[in-house]
């Protein structure tokens, strides 16, 4: 194993231990509720934006134990969202990490509800983390409410998104939908470890810029294999967004030259790191992962 | 005007004018979700959430204007629960404070979308309200997250209440349901207020045991009117808790009985004010405002 895939494993081992913990048991009343919740958020997931937050916080010197708590709700914001983008009346979708989705395993009901509370949970996770300073669990719970919300985080970008089906989008617009709809979260996600690692400001908008270079790469290379890929490697159904008629990186640049901005991309980002005066090793092989990615 | 009108309408006006500041203006993009969002919020609703969270802190002493976002955040998620209850999958309302649905008058995507934006400002309001220490904005996440969420909370509450319909409840299943499904967030309200106020831990208690009293009596004179009053008076479809088989407190007690037992609730919130060592003419008033409403 690579010593990012050493990283990554420990990483989703630690994080799945902490969700186990923060999440109510399958015993516990409401329990189709509960199981509905487990099986969204163990049903496999790359874990990119929990290994994201510990791959910063533990360059910038946080302990992984004060990073894995808010890792864990910063999955669980960004599985809520999985969830309710597959309804029927958003994506309409029914494979999601290879399996049914949340409302074809369960029914429609029981995911928004699941939806709708691992938000809460999330926010909870934080709220109740005594390893962090009152004062930053107030700047975590900020700054991931304002990424996950609007007008500036990833419900504006969904709603921008659905708005944009079928009408033949510019890059301006392009980019707006995906700053906001998976950006956001990247970003945020790298700014939390930052932010626990009580980093200076200096430093806080240095990793800002890497991670929106990473959060434009990860969204060009979804948008790159949801037309090269199949959906059996995917886990999600394949080739939905040209179906949709959504806005992608492919569909305005042409493949080759989607292909080639994320080379690019990829290339600032690494330069990015090497204004940080800080053991950015993993960070640089996160960015090399997600331009080489096939999933 | 009664005293207590007088104090509805102020704290009304000024719970409007906050709200009107924390959300987004329908200029700005996503223009669709925040009409949607306004459109939701500002559709008439009696407000109690946020008065009861203003009563309480100005009993025990704290300023309204430290009060006023706090009391904002609690009607938004209130808010946000009853878009997402009225969607089709849920209980497919078409009417709701005399209007359309969010989903009726925009489209379900929409109204998914903003029930979950309006969770996701509610915990924004707070992490940013700077009139509060950082300890008193976490502890009021922690606690209205816990109220809002699962297993205790709002969801599940919404949950159990779904799996119930048509199976003939008994009583305690009644209560456990209400419990959390309104009474969660009523009690929230009403220790948001004391934990702003920074009460003791002995005042805490003794609010929080008003404060269960009065969200018990709020369920059953919800239930009561849905059988007694025309859907005109009610701004939202009446008869429906029958037509659905819901758990109900006039379904298990029959309509003269349960009146009776909102009578002796009231009775009972009425008594432990009287333990409170506090100006609290205006929560009794709520009390009796909430036996005698008819919307």
């Amino acid at each position: 194993m690579s010593e990012l895939e050493n990283f990554f494993s420990r990483c989703r081992r630690s994080v799945d231990k902490t969700l186990d913990e923060l999440l109510p048991d399958e015993q516990t009343e409401p329990m189709r509720l509960h199981e509905a919740i487990r099986w969204s958020l163990f049903g496999g997931g790359k874990r990119f934006r929990p290994a994201l937050v510990v791959a910063v916080g533990s360059s910038f010197g946080a302990s992984e134990e004060k990073l894995l708590r808010t890792a864990a709700a910063i999955e669980m914001i960004h599985t809520y969202s999985l969830i309710h983008d597959d309804l029927p009346a958003m994506d309409n979708d029914d494979l999601r990490r290879g399996r049914p989705t949340c409302h074809k395993k369960f029914d429609e009901a029981t995911a928004i509800l699941t939806g709708d509370v691992l938000q809460t949970l999330a926010f909870q996770a934080i709220a109740e983390d005594e390893r962090l300073d009152t004062r930053i669990r107030v700047k975590l719970i900020l700054e991931i409410s304002r990424a996950a919300g609007t007008p500036a985080g990833m419900v504006a970008g969904q709603q921008l998104d659905l708005e944009a089906e079928g009408k033949g989008v510019l890059i301006e617009e392009l980019e707006r939908i995906h700053h906001r709809k998976t950006g956001a979260i990247i970003t945020v996600s790298a700014r939390a470890g930052a932010i626990i690692a009580e980093a200076d400001s200096k430093e806080l908008e240095e990793i800002t810029r890497f991670a929106a270079h990473l959060g434009l790469l990860f969204q060009i290379t979804d948008d790159l294999l949801d037309v090269t890929q199949t959906t059996k490697v995917l886990g999600k159904t394949a080739g939905k967004d040209a179906s949709a008629e959504k806005a992608t990186y492919p569909a305005i640049y042409g493949l080759k030259q989607a292909q080639i901005l994320a080379e690019n991309i990829h290339g600032q980002a690494r330069e990015t790191l090497n204004k940080i005066d800080k053991p950015t090793k993993v960070l640089g092989e996160l960015a090399d992962f997600i331009l080489n990615r096939k999933t």
